[in-house]
């Protein structure tokens, strides 16, 4: 089972027409996260492998106009197209108060109920079965709070040699097993787990990390992560002013991944003045070599390293 | 002297790829109207012959997300360019509420003084020493206005032969009697400058009507336009469902054009279903010949019939 990344807008401060602003969906299991909602988000995602109705949530990083501006127009367009589904809205405090201005304005009057959580401390936000989708506050210019995909571990790999050595008939108590049950044979003995089970496997973790000078909630967010989005606006050199400006540089993006023992770092929310991105990447992988910059449209597949 | 007309967005409902959502520039004199901003309007802006640093003013017909959610990240990347001149903001009550809110949440700090003008009444709501720009309610699902751009009339002609026959000498006196002033002659007659011009020569009009099913207000806009841009979301013989929904089909758009002595029609806001339009434009011509669908970024430049 792999997970689909696909970044919607690439760019910082106003969409253009070689990059737009922030939007990230993440594909799993037939469900669509969208993670920011710059404008034109809504016409990036029919460029893509992404459909609308996949949607099941929508998470904002902070209030920021290049970050939300595609929200209420991508709304409108799920109304146009009868979503009846109740949809989750995840973001800072201020959530009920701006759809409720849309709402009295009749700029959006959407035709399925919204569920609006409005973060106010850290921990899990969302929760399936077999992952959760948890915050953590960022360092920015105003309250933002970054996100991260965390899934569940997957029980060990079943060994059935030691079943058999242990002599465990195969059958329904294979299954038990599997499933993490003890098992009590005919003789008497009990049969743990853990007795024919390797170690956990662990699930797949994707940080999104945007916007943000260094910081804890980012390497928190980012710690251990098979991916880590993280903004880069400007390229290694430029912290001062970066810092200054609650934004972080390629280098600060390269040591947060290095720091937090990811795997994979992809830069994004890149500074609209850059055409080309050969800097940021050269000044990241002086620090951490496994490091791309996003560009509009570009997917990335993630599939867990036990399959 | 001419005006240009850029139809940024000629789509109704979502935007798409294909078409985007309602926008329309008018460029007269180094300044740029924009009427209506639904979501991508900068983008298509800056792909067009109009830079946002010659925009004067902005008005709005109404609240429909599909006619105002690309103000909200307009005006943020105006800040962005460190735009410090007012601009001025024209439309439906509610634009106050809705300022406050995007201020409040952060989602919108303009750099520079926002102007804003509920629309209340009919009449001008804006005026330059040579046109102005005024209103008049639309039929449509929520208070909706259009709008005409109306340059002033001019002077007639100045008749030279006339002149001289009557005994006025070349000089001074010609000056006055252009700029609408008597003149005494040494002989002691008088001329008047309705004897030596000839009639006030018109300005151009444009109007803007939509979104509206036929009405009142949508005639008196387009009564003897130079050009009418009329709102055309579904083809002739819709009529029924066109007008539940306040909307106008093409044959509607034809007969106000027909019906206000209009010059020439430009239909918009063009239902998304149609991906061609052959049908919009048969409907209306049997009608109104002079008749055509608008494009994304098609341009239109009008030149007073006199020069």
């Amino acid at each position: 089972m792999s997970v689909r990344v696909v970044f919607l807008g690439t760019g910082s401060g106003k969409p253009m027409a070689h990059r737009g602003v922030a939007s990230l969906g993440i594909f799993r299991q037939g469900k669509l996260y969208l993670f920011d909602c710059g404008e034109g988000t809504q016409v990036q995602l029919s460029r893509s492998s992404l459909r609308s109705g996949a949607l099941e949530s929508i998470f904002l990083t902070h209030f920021h106009g290049d970050h939300v501006n595609g929200l209420p127009g991508f709304a409108g367009s799920l109304t146009l197209n009868r979503r009846e589904e109740a949809l989750g809205l995840y973001g800072p405090v201020g959530l009920n108060q701006w759809l409720k201005t849309l709402r009295d304005l009749h700029i959006l009057w959407p035709s399925f109920p919204i569920n609006v959580h409005e973060n106010t401390k850290p921990g899990v936000v969302y929760e399936e079965e077999d992952f959760h989708i948890e915050i953590a506050p960022l360092r920015h210019r105003i309250e933002t709070w970054g996100y991260a995909l965390v899934e569940k571990p997957r029980p060990g790999r079943f060994d059935v040699n030691a079943a058999r050595a242990l002599g465990v008939p195969s059958g329904p108590m294979f299954g038990k097993l599997q499933r993490g049950e003890s098992v009590t044979l005919e003789d008497g003995r009990t049969i743990a787990p853990e007795d024919v089970l390797g170690p956990d496997r662990p699930g797949l973790k994707i940080a999104y990390v945007s916007d943000t000078s260094p910081c804890d909630g980012a390497l928190q967010l980012a710690e251990g992560a098979d991916l880590l989005i993280h903004e880069a606006t400007y390229p290694a050199g430029d912290e001062k002013m970066a810092h200054q400006r609650g934004h972080s540089t390629a280098g600060d993006a390269a040591r947060c991944a290095k720091k937090a023992g990811a795997k994979k770092l992809i830069m994004t929310h890149i500074s609209q003045k850059y055409l080309r991105t050969d800097e940021f990447v050269r000044g990241a992988r002086a620090i951490f070599p496994n490091s791309s910059v996003a560009h509009d449209l570009m997917e990335y597949d993630l599939t867990r390293s036990d399959q």
